[in-house]
């Protein structure tokens, strides 16, 4: 990670550790594979943002450390317990670089690994100690399970944009809100801030998930880890596309086609490239922006510190990583 | 249902219909697949035991109504949830007579409906509002699905009898002891209530599964709703056979025979056969009944009254069911 991107995980960088030590804790003993299993996909990592969001709110407005820690491993547990779920029914054979857990068990084993993550996070939340925050996050892993059957159901609203709203809202956005509301529920923070942090979390997610989109055409394939263009491949229409398909006469039979995957390889090569030559690219990373911007004005009532300042330059890392 | 056998439920008649609707409430507007996928999955309906034995223990204790009926809904939902997740596991197509959830959607689509009732059991129990209840509930999904994960792996302890017991324990009696115990933690009653009625709970819901495997010999396949011997040939060692190869010269052969499901159709007849018509049967019957007895003497501290009284009648009725 560069040295500029790094200051605001400065703050926390001691915290992150624990969190993962929380992650990897059993409450009782059990089978060897699972845990082979789980300390694989902890491995793999990421980029811990999610955990670096409810560290610094916690600080930020003097929730309890303990519990911090405990909701960042339980929302970590719960995105891991998606991925395993999500990576088996797409049939993805790699994330990050590193094989899924369903290139390596039978699909019946990878079920219930991922049953037990669940499991593992609704416990981790529970023993955090507090009633609304675990209302709120059953709630989350709904709206989660929610989005992605909605997606494979390919149920359109007939309003594209807002449908892949929606569905990052799903994916993304609702882990990163719990992030940060979940750390002001915890400190019994009044409505207001509670409402304020859920929605800076909220932003910094839908901001997050537009620039992962993008950088599916214009990132670097060593960084992410499988080649450029794969949504569109894989029949996903996300934001770069939607923007360049929308202005063309063209676009609802290619977006048809898009979603139904017929588009051989030359055309998906064509129309990746053509999303990168257009000015799709900017205006999505513009969204995005938009997305921070608003975030960051629902800090503005935060208490002033070194960890607010974080949080905006968290906000500030996400539209601006890699690029 | 016969009449000798429905008194238990009279006293909770009213309150079972109460159950399901909270069952088929939703927090939020979802996919209408889904609420069908769920409708069909509640029609089934089985015996609802469970939710008698939460409702009855919370009357004989005082417990709130609404929160027992809360928490009979959760548990419900929490077995429906690890019922789609088995079925596709292991490919069945019937249960109850009625085609699996597996049987009608793709793979992906029976995971993620699986998730989402995962997710509202959990949103069920944390409405109730108790934490020592919620930190409960997510253990015994940990309980359950490393159970499973066990018999998946096929792994063993060389101790065929405690392997068939932990097994059960991990599958039913898991849930029977969470029915019982729940509801005297929702009442706030003291510890050894508190573990009594999980003692209770557990004996009665190792009894239930010990006859659920003796009708898979001794059964009638319209009541069933699957093959008699379905077990044996599916792999599965259950009491009657363990207790019958046990003391056989070729029961060890026989019973990894069995495991590795290499029984061709006459031999898996043969063994049927054999179980039946020995004294394994019996003998596993009588281990059901000494695990009701023991349950029994739980009851001995509970304030007496009808509810008390019915207990005691539904655990009488486990046992002597289509028997």
């Amino acid at each position: 990670m560069e040295p500029t991107t790094t200051t605001f995980f400065d703050l926390v960088r001691d915290q992150i550790p624990l969190v993962e030590a929380r992650m990897r804790s059993s409450p009782d003993q059990h089978h060897p594979q699972l845990q082979r299993a789980i300390d694989h996909l902890l491995a793999s990592g990421g980029k811990r943002l999610r955990p670096a969001l409810t560290l610094l709110t916690a600080r930020m407005l003097g929730t309890d450390e303990e519990k911090a820690i405990g909701l960042a491993a339980a929302i970590e547990m719960l995105h891991t317990a998606t991925l395993v779920h999500d990576d088996l029914i797409d049939g993805s054979l790699l994330r990050r670089g590193l094989p899924t857990l369903n290139a390596q068990l039978t699909p019946g084993a990878t079920v219930l690994t991922g049953d037990y993550i669940f499991a593992r996070a609704a416990h981790l939340a529970a023993s955090i100690g507090s009633l609304p925050l675990m209302e709120t996050f059953a709630r989350t892993l709904m709206t989660i399970v929610n989005g992605e059957l909605i997606q494979l159901f390919r149920e359109q609203s007939g309003d594209e944009r807002q449908d892949y709203f929606d569905r990052i809202y799903a994916k993304t956005a609702s882990l990163f809100e719990l992030a940060t509301m979940g750390a002001a529920l915890l400190r019994q923070a009044n409505q207001e801030i509670v409402e304020d942090m859920r929605r800076f979390g909220y932003q910094v997610g839908m901001a997050f998930q537009i620039v992962d989109d993008v950088l599916d055409f214009a990132g670097e394939e060593a960084r992410l880890g499988k080649p450029l263009g794969s949504d569109v491949r894989n029949g996903v229409l996300t934001l770069p596309t939607l923007l360049y398909l929308e202005r063309r006469p063209d676009g609802p039979a290619r977006a048809a086609a898009v979603r139904s995957r017929q588009l051989n390889e030359a055309e998906a090569e064509a129309l990746v490239a053509e999303v990168l030559a257009s000015d799709a690219i900017a205006a999505s990373l513009a969204e995005a922006r938009n997305a921070i911007a608003a975030g960051e004005t629902q800090l503005e009532g935060m208490p002033d510190g070194p960890e607010r300042a974080a949080l905006r330059q968290l906000g500030k890392y996400v539209t601006d990583r890699a690029f």
